[in-house]
C-alpha cells in the first residue's frame, strides 16, 4: 500500500484544459446507418455529450456519393449521390453531434490505383485526375450546405486524408503526393466557402517528426492557409499477434505523451505556426482494433491519465472509437474483442467509458491538484470534484491510499457530504463477467442484462464533521470520482435517520 | 460472524410455494390516473410483472363513477361514469396487469352517514339502501363487461369491502352489517356473471380470530358461494409517534406468519371450506405511511423472509405497495417518508423492490433449502438459483457467512460460473444516500439521478473449479441472490483472459 | 355562392399581430398530474407549441401546497408541501412551456367562509387573515426560484385570481374586497423578487366597464405597481340548457370583439395605463364545458376570425382550454360532450385544434390582406402563406369561392406550387363521425382509431404556371390554409412524371 | 360513369382465401442492420403484421457469416462469424416477424465463379465443393437453433436459391446444377432437424413452365422430400427504358394471375404433388426497382385485384418489397423513385399499402361478392366490410360506380353505419405532392411531414336508414374499403346532434 497525502490550497491553481468532450472517433462512415451503431451513440450523448465525430470513409462505396454513368455517346458523366449522406448527417444532428470530416478515401471510379486497406477495402491512391477529387469534395460540401446551411456546415472542421504518413493508408506514404492532395483540397474547400476550417496532416506514429517538419515547411513555402494542424496518438509496444488478438506493452506514464509534446514544440519553433491549434484526431492505448487491453480497467485508468494531460498541448483529442460496430479488421465474433469502443456490442459500457464520463462530470473549474494519480477541480460553485487513478501494470495489487485535505475552504461545525463512484476490477469489470459466464460469442438477452448491469460503479457518500478531507483507497487498476460539498440537513417533522435505521426486534 | 454449512442434496427437497409475482397492492384507484402512478407502475412491471393489483377507493368520488341528478319533477335518478374508470384499466391492461377488485368504500350520495378515513375522506358507512348499492356494482361490472368482454373480466378476483373488523374502515366495524353488505354483494355479483369469483373479508389483525370464525359459521350458514378468504397481514408493534412519523419493533421472525397459520388453521377446521384458497390482500411489515422501516434495508431482508414463507398457506399475498403514489395520510413532503411503496418517488427502487424482484427472478424449480435465512432452488435446466438475507434487529454488525455445498450434482472436471447481486447497506441504501446528502425533500435532477445510481445491487460473478459450492458473507440486514451454472469456456482464436488483463509497461 | 376577387400587392400592407402561440388554457392545476392531460398537452406542444399555460386551482386541495398541524401547545403551525407542485412544474418545463400564474383558489383551512365554484369545490372567499394569504403566496413563488432559479421563474407572469366581478368566483363579487386582495398580494409578490410582472382583474363580461374603470382608478390612486391588465372574453348568448348541454348562440362577427375594443379604449383614456399590455387570459366561443359549439367546424372557422384580430388590441389570448381533462362540471361522460379542449380525450383533434395549427404554421410576415373571411402574409423567404374561413352560422350550404391574385410577385415563366389543407364539414369532422357510429360513450381502441384518423385535414397541392393565384372554396364552416411557393422541377436522370402516371395495358 | 348494381345474400357465398398478411419481401439482409429499414419495417408492422420476410443475402459478404483463415501450416479454415445474423434475427422477432429464409447467394470464398447480380455483387456461382455448401447451411441452421430454440427456427419456412431459371441469378441458368444444389441443400437442412420445410425452385416468368416439370420430375424420380413449391409473379411488359427509369405496360386483369393459374394445374397434375402448398415468394406489377408505376395510385388498385385472387391457388404470396431501403440497382437518388418498397424512404406510406392495410382490416368471413372491381365479406360479427378498386389503365377519368344492396340482413327501422376510406388521386398521392412540390431529391423535415400528410385516406362516414346498402364512386385508379354495420345511439342526457350542429348567431 502506497500513502500518499496531499494539502490543497484554492489559491494553488495548476495548469488544466478539460476538453474531453469536443471529439470522438466511430467506424466508418457507412456504419452510422446502422441500428446499432445510432443506439451505441445515442447512449453515448445522451450521458456523455461529444461536439464533433471523426471517422473514415466518408467517400467510401457504401455511402454511394461518387456515382458516374454513360451517355449514349460514351462520356462517362459523374453523378452524386446524398441519400445516405443526408441519413447520416440527420441522424448526427439529431443526436446532437456534428462530423469531423476526414476527407478520404478514394472511390474506386476516380482512383489512380487498386491498394487497399481494411476489410472493408477503403482505395488508398490518389486520384486519377485530381480535377475529378476536386468536383467530389466540392459537390459534397456544396450539398451539405444547401441541406443544413452554411453557418452550420462551415463549423464543421476539416481533415485532409488519414495518416498518410504509412504506406497503407496512402500509396507509398509519397509526401510529395499528399502535399498536393492537402493543396489541391483546402483550396477546393475555402472556394465552396472561405469559413471553412481545414487541417492535416493527420500522421501517426512513425516518422512522424520529420513529415510534421516537412509538412510545415510545405504550407510555410506556398502559404497554405491551414487553420489547424492534426495527429494521433497511441501509447503502446507492437503487439504480439495470437490468433485473431494482439497482446501489448504499455508506455509508461512518463512517455504517455511524448510524441504530443514533441509535435507540439516542433509547431511552436515555427513563427508562422506557434501556438496554432493542435487536434488529436485518433487516441487510445492500443492502435489494433482486437487487442484487449481496450476492455480491461487498466485502459481506463491509462486514459484518465492522458485526459489530464492532454489539453496542455491540444484543441481537441478524439478517442478511438465510441463504440464497438466497427470493421476495420472485419465483424467482430464476439462482444469483447479488444475492440475500440467506449461501448461493448450489446450496449455495456466499459470501463473507459466511465472516464469519459468522469472527465464529462468533472468538467471545469481551478484545478488546484494535479498529480500521476489524481487531478482536484475547485468548481465554480465552492464544491470540489476529482478524480483519481491506479495504473497497476504488473504492479497487481499494489493499493494506493490517496488522502486530500483542503486547507482554505470553509469549515467550523458544518458538515460535509462526499460523493464516490468506483470503477475498479471489483466493481464494474464487464470482462471479467463475460469471462465468467463463458466467453460466449452470442449473447442471450438475459447475459445482456447481466453485463450491462455488471458494468457500473459503486456509487457511495458519506458525510464527515469538521475539516473537509477526502480519503480514497484505490485498488489495482481503480478510477475513483468524488464530489464534496457542505450540507445541511433540514430534516422533516419528525423525521430521524439514526432511529429509521435501528429497527428493533419486539421483545417477546 | 456466525458461520453456517449446509449439504444441500438434489432428493431432499422441501416445502416452498413462490407465488410471489401474483398480486401487489396500490394506492387508491383515482392515482392511477397519474402519470408519475403510470411510470412508477410501468417499471414494475417490466421488471418483476404481476398479474393483479389491489387497492381501495373503487367507488370513490375522484373515480366519479356514481352520480345522479334530479328530474323535472324532483325525482333522483342515478348516472354511471366510466370514463376514469376506463383509463384505469385501459393503463392497467397496457401494462399486462388486471385488477384485483376491492368494492368500496361508499359513495357519499348512497351512504348512511358521514364517517370517513383518510386524508382523501373515504366514507366507511352502509349503504342507505342496499339497492342503490347492489345497482351500483351491477352496473359497473355490466360495463367491464361490455369493454373487456366476460372472459377476461371474470378473471379478476373480487373482495368485498376493506378491513371491516377495524371501526374507522367500516361504522362501528359492525360483523352483522358487513355479513349483510357480504351477502348482498355476492349475489349482485353472480347474477352479473356467475363465474366471478368472490372473497372476504379482508379483516386485519385486531380481534381477527373471532371475526374469521363468525364469518365461515355465517357463509356456512347461509350457504353463501363464497371463492376464497382474504385477510391482511404486518408484523410490527404499534409505532411510537414523532411528528410525522412512527418507530415501530419488528415481531421476530419466528412470529412473523402467525396470523395466516392461525386463519390457515381455522379455515380448514370447516369441513365445507378445508383448503381453501387464503389470499393475503395486503402485507408488509409496517401498516403505516409514515414508518421509515419501508425504505430501509432490513425491511428488504425481513420481506424475503416472508415471501420463503407465505405461500405455504396463502395462494396469493400481496405487498403493500407497489410505489409512494399515495395519499392516506396525506401527501408526503419527502421522496423518502417511509411510505409503502417499492419505488420511491422519483422512480427510486427501494431495497425491499429487490426482494420481489429476486424471488421473480428465483420462479419456481425443488427446493432444497430452507432456512430461516436463505433459500435455494434447483431449476429444471439443473441450474441453482438462491436467496439469502440477514435480518439484524438490534444486532448491528452481525455478519452470516453462508455455505453450501452442492452433494448431488455433476461435477468432475467442470467448472462453474456463480452470479451474486448484493443489497446491502453499502452497496444499495438509497436512504443513507439520501440522507447523507441533506435529506432534500424535493429532489434536484442531479440529486435523482444519484439515488437511482445508488439504488442497484453490486453484481459479481466468480468461477470455481471442481465441486460446486457456494459461500456467502451477508452483512446486517443484507439480500444476496445467487445463482450457479456449469461453464464451459470456448475462447475465441487466440483470445486469453490472462494475458489480457495482464498487461505490462514498456520497459524504458 | 358568393364569389369574392382580391389582388394582393405587397406593398400594401395592413394591421396583423399573430400572438397566438402566447398562451393556453387548462383544467385545474391537479389534472395535471394526469398522465392523459399529460398525453395531450404533450401532443399539443409538439405540434403547435404554446409559451405560456393558465388555469386555476393552484392553491386548491388537490395540490395539497396548504398544510398545518397543531404543536402539543394546541398551536396551529402552517406546512408547505410542494411535492406535487414540482411534479406539475416539472411536466411543464419538460414540455417546454411554463406557467402563467393565477394566483387563487382560498385554501379551505384559511378562507373566510365555505362558498366554492364548481364540482370540484374551489373555494372562493377571502382568507381569514390577509397574512396567511401572503405567507402561502411567498413561499409557493419562494420554493419555485429555489427549485428553477430567478431568472426562470420571473418569466411567469402572475395574475390575481379569476373573475372576481362574477359572485360564483369571488364571493359577493365584492370590489373592494379584490382591490385589497391585489393589493396585499402584489406587494407580497414583488417583495419576494421584483422582477416578477404581475396584472389583473381577470374579469369576464358582465359589468366589465365599470369593473375595469374602477380598478384602474384604484391602480392609479393607490399607485399600484401592476404590470398588465387581463380580462376574458365569450362571445355567446346564454345557452338554452337541455340536460347536461347548452345551445348558445354566437354573436356576429362585428360584435366579437366588443368587449376587448372597450377594455383596450379604456386603459388607453387612463394616462398612466395607455399602451398597458392587455392580457386576454380565457376567450373562446362558449363559457361553459357543456356547450357542443365547441367541438363543431363553426368553431374552427369563428375562432380563425378571433386569431385574425385579437392582436389588434391583446398581448396575448389564451384559448380555453388546451384538452378536454376537466371537471368544471365533472368528469364528461362521453368523449365529445361540448367541453372546451383544442383536443378531445383520445387524443382526437377538433376542428379548432387546427386553427391553432394553421396560424402557427402562419407565423409572421407582411400582412398583405385581411378581410373578415382571411388573411394572407408574404413570409420573409418570398413565398405567401394565408387562411381563410367562412363562417356559416344558419347559411348552412353557403359556399365561398375566393380568389386572391398577387400583383407584385415575380411571375413570367415559372411555376408555382400551392399548398392547401383542408377542415370542413366532409374531410375533418370527428363529431359527425361519432355521431354517426352512434355517438359511444367509452371508444373502443378501433373507434379511437377512426376518429383520430377522421380528425386530419384534406391535403393537396397543385402546380400552376403563369401569373400567381390562388382559389380557394370553401363550403359551409370551412377553414382553409395555404401556402404558395415558386418552384423548380430538377427531375432525376429519366424520370417523366406524366408517363409515371399514365400507365397502359399490354394489348392482347 | 360505369354504372354496377349488385344484390348480395349471405347465403351466397364465394370463393375467397385472405392470406395477404403471410409473407412480404425485403431488401437484402444486410440491409436489415439499418436503422431506416427498422423504422420502416416497424412501420408496416405495427400497422399491417406481416408473418414472415423475405429477401436475398443471407451468405452475402456484408453479413460476415462465411469467413476462413490460414493455420501456420497454410491450411484454411473456415469460420463462422453469426454477430450481425443475430443482431437482424433479433430485431425481426422484436417486430413480431419471422425470415422465411432464402438460402443465397453464395459467398466468395467459396464460390466456383465470380459472376454476380446487382450493384451489391451478389455471387450466383455453384459452390466449387457442395461439402463447404452444406457445412455453411448446416452451421447457420444450428446456431439459430441454439439461439431461438429449435420450435421457433423450424418454424421458418426455407427456399433453396432465387430465380434459378434466369442465368443472370444462376450461373448459365442450368437446371441440373440447380437440382444438384437442390437436392444437396435439402438433405442438409434435414439432417439438421427433418421438422424444417423447404422449397423452391423459385422461378420467375421465363421459361418457367418447362423448368417447373423438370424440377417436380426430378422430386419424383429421386423421392426429394419437397415440403413446397414456390415461384414469382410479375404482371408487367418488358419496359421501355429512359435513363434510371422503365416504363412498362401492364397485363389486362383477366391475364395478370395466369402464370400461377399454370403453375397450379402442373403441380395438381403430379399425384405424388397434387394439392401441394404453393408460396409466391415474391409478385408486384413490376420486376424493377426503377419503374414509377410502384409509386403510383393505379399499382394500389392493381395490386387490391391479385389480393382478391391470388389465395385461389397459392399459399403464401410475398409483395416485393415492404420498404425502399434497397440497392438492387444502386441506391436511389430520390424518396420516389419507383422503387418496390409500400413505404418511401422518409416512412411515406405509398398508395399500394394502403391496398395491404385494407386486406388486413378486410380480414377472414364469407366472401358474398367478388368482381374485377370488388370484394365484399360478411364477418362473424353480423357486419360487411369490402374493398373496391377501379383499375383505370388508358381510361383515364372513367369513373365507376358501384352499389350494392344486402338482401339478407335483418333491416326494418334500425340504422346503419358506412365508413369508407379513400385511396385516389385527389385524396392519398404522395407522389402527386413531391411532384407538385418540385420532384426534391432530399426531402427537408417540413417536405418530408407534408408528403406524409397527404399519403392518408379520405375518412368518412354516413348514416343511412332502412335497407342496408352501400354506394361507393370510385375515380380512376381509386381504392376504396369500407364497413357497414348497425348502429343504435344512445345519445347523453340532453345531447342533440342537429342542435349541435346548426349554430345560429344572436339577432343584432
Amino acid at each position: 500500500m502506497q500513502n500518499k497525502m496531499y494539502k490543497l490550497k484554492d489559491s494553488e491553481v495548476v495548469r488544466f484544459r478539460n476538453n474531453t468532450c469536443l471529439c470522438i472517433g466511430t467506424g466508418r462512415m457507412g456504419l452510422a446507418l446502422q441500428k446499432e451503431y445510432f443506439e451505441q451513440l445515442k447512449l453515448i450523448q445522451e450521458t456523455i455529450g461529444f461536439k464533433w465525430i471523426r471517422g473514415h470513409g466518408l467517400f467510401h462505396e457504401d455511402m454511394s456519393i461518387y456515382q458516374e454513368y454513360k451517355t449514349e455517346d460514351g462520356v462517362v458523366v459523374p453523378e452524386f449521390n446524398f441519400t445516405y449522406l443526408d441519413l447520416v448527417m440527420d441522424s448526427y444532428l439529431e443526436l446532437g453531434i456534428r462530423p469531423f470530416l476526414e476527407l478520404g478515401f478514394m472511390p474506386k471510379a476516380i482512383a489512380s490505383g487498386d491498394q487497399s486497406v481494411f476489410y472493408w477495402q477503403g482505395n488508398v491512391t490518389p486520384p486519377k485526375d485530381y480535377a475529378q477529387w476536386n468536383d467530389l469534395v466540392a459537390a459534397t460540401l456544396q450539398h451539405l450546405i444547401e441541406r443544413y446551411g452554411a453557418k452550420e456546415v462551415t463549423s464543421w472542421p476539416i481533415e485532409v486524408w488519414n495518416e498518410p504518413n504509412l504506406n497503407y493508408f496512402w500509396k507509398d506514404a509519397d509526401r510529395k503526393e499528399y502535399f498536393k492532395l492537402f493543396r489541391e483540397t483546402i483550396y477546393t474547400v475555402k472556394k465552396v466557402d472561405s469559413n471553412f476550417r481545414v487541417g492535416g496532416p493527420a500522421i501517426c506514429g512513425v516518422d512522424d517528426v520529420s513529415w510534421l517538419r516537412d509538412f510545415l515547411d510545405f504550407c510555410r513555402d506556398e502559404k497554405i492557409p491551414i487553420d489547424f494542424i492534426t495527429r494521433h496518438l497511441y501509447t503502446i509496444s507492437v503487439p504480439e499477434r495470437d490468433g485473431r488478438y494482439g497482446y501489448p506493452k504499455l508506455r509508461p506514464l512518463s512517455k504517455a505523451c511524448s510524441e504530443t509534446d514533441v509535435s507540439r514544440e516542433i509547431i511552436d519553433s515555427y513563427p508562422e505556426f506557434r501556438g496554432m491549434e493542435m487536434h488529436v484526431t485518433e487516441f487510445s492505448t492500443s492502435y489494433s482494433p482486437r487487442t484487449p487491453i481496450h476492455d480491461t480497467n487498466i485502459n481506463a485508468a491509462y486514459i484518465a491519465f492522458l485526459l489530464s494531460r492532454l489539453g496542455d498541448t491540444c484543441e481537441s483529442y478524439s478517442y478511438w472509437t465510441f463504440g464497438d460496430i466497427f470493421e476495420e479488421w472485419g465483424v467482430p465474433f464476439t462482444p469483447f474483442h479488444g475492440g475500440f469502443g467506449l461501448v461493448a456490442n450489446g450496449k455495456i459500457t466499459k470501463p473507459a467509458y466511465w472516464t469519459f464520463k468522469f472527465f464529462k462530470d468533472l468538467g471545469n473549474g481551478e484545478c488546484i491538484h494535479r498529480s500521476d494519480e489524481a487531478i482536484v477541480l475547485k468548481k465554480q460553485d465552492g464544491t470540489y470534484r476529482g478524480i483519481a487513478w491506479n495504473v497497476a501494470a504488473a504492479k497487481e495489487g499494489e493499493e494506493i491510499r490517496l488522502c486530500f485535505t483542503f486547507e482554505d475552504s470553509v469549515s467550523g461545525g458544518s458538515e460535509y457530504c462526499i460523493v464516490t463512484r468506483t470503477v475498479d476490477e471489483d466493481t464494474c469489470n464487464p470482462l471479467k463477467i463475460w469471462h465468467d459466464i463463458g466467453e460466449p460469442a452470442n449473447l442471450s438477452p438475459a447475459q445482456g442484462s447481466l453485463l450491462r448491469e455488471g458494468a457500473s460503479p459503486l456509487v457511495a457518500t458519506q458525510r464527515i464533521c469538521g475539516a473537509p478531507s477526502v480519503e480514497l483507497k484505490l485498488g489495482a487498476n481503480a478510477l475513483v470520482y468524488f464530489e464534496m460539498f457542505p450540507v445541511k440537513t433540514a430534516s422533516d417533522r419528525g423525521f430521524d435517520y439514526k432511529r429509521a435505521v435501528n429497527v428493533e426486534f419486539v421483545k417477546e
